[in-house]
């Protein structure tokens, strides 16, 4: 029995675990989960992941993982190479440390801006709040130039290899380029030629 | 010559810190940064990080690591016993999944209610949204009702055992309660008796 991966097509985060797999080069059985139809939400997901999100890690033993970044921890601990994580305490810590920079400094605002923008609206199921989305929206495009700056300096994200980090900001980036209006402006070259870099590896799957 | 941990006393991302590191039982100075004078965002700071936020970690070899997570992680590499992050991949799975929940399920939710609260607002430096901090003030209080609910059913929040998690759950409550005005109700006696059994620790210092 394979593991399974709990996914839906334009989600971010189980993108995430996708590049990672096909990273380890892992086999495993992909479902979806229809988000339209509130699927994610239903008493059987629920039992699975209480917090009600894709992606989700079935393991050949009947275990559940949620959270895309600790399942792709879990993915390091069992298959560990290609290493994406780190091998010595302090270059874990500085991958950890970028990761978690794209995340809380640049996902967090991408996702306040998607939540408030159109998509979200017509589905209703969040007060809208205009003035938080103009405020992430800039925050957004701020982020997009300081990494730009950063990118002049490194081929990518954390350090001269390709890591988690990469992954996590890619499929940020994407997200917001595809889904959200965000997409970072033609000027920032150094973004462009690592995303092209990123982009290449036979892991990234086409965009949806 | 000690690592230093650049701290703020009353900011919880630099408590998870000092509480990991007295679960290891390693010393290390204390450098005060004083965020109402805006240190953190000065020159000298933002070399260390450029992101420009508490706590840094400096090493006793002159570089620097931030983002409170990662400074935990580098320690556990560094200074493997106690472990708090897991011993087995899916041990180490199931504690970041819950740390990231904690994470991005509460704590965020209580940065929101935080930068468009009383004190933020007299500061000045963000534009108040108080539709932003009526939605998160709500969030945070059911999220309590489900930590209660969980905690039925387990000593701490990863497990059996006191993990990284606890620690940021345990930061993110006084914060929230002590800051932010959100204290959980009485009425919650799962969450207060896990409240009670981790704060008795000899780590945890007293609230300031």
């Amino acid at each position: 029995m394979a593991m399974k991966l709990y996914d839906y097509g334009t989600a971010p985060n189980p993108r995430k675990v996708r590049i990672f797999l096909a990273e380890k080069g892992v086999e495993y059985e992909l479902v979806q989960v229809d988000m339209t139809k509130r699927e994610h939400k239903s008493p059987e997901f629920l039992k699975m992941n209480p917090s009600g999100k894709v992606p989700v890690l079935e393991l050949d033993d009947g275990r559940y993982l949620s959270e895309s970044i600790a399942i792709c921890r879990y993915l390091e601990g069992v298959y560990p190479q290609p290493n994406l994580f780190g091998t010595d305490p302090f270059e874990m810590g500085h991958i950890e440390m970028r990761n978690r920079q794209m995340e809380t400094e640049l996902w967090s605002q991408i996702g306040v801006s998607w939540v408030n923008g159109p998509v979200m609206a017509k589905a209703g199921i969040y007060t809208q709040i205009p003035e938080a989305k103009a405020a992430s929206d800039v925050n957004v495009k701020n982020y997009y130039e300081r990494l730009d700056g950063e990118l002049a300096a490194s081929d990518y994200i954390a350090g001269s290899r390709f890591t988690v980090a990469d992954i996590t900001l890619l499929t940020g980036v994407d997200f917001a380029s595809t889904m959200v209006g965000l997409k970072p402006d033609e000027s920032l070259r150094n973004l462009w030629r690592w995303h092209a870099l990123v982009s290449s590896r036979d892991s990234v799957d086409a965009l949806q």
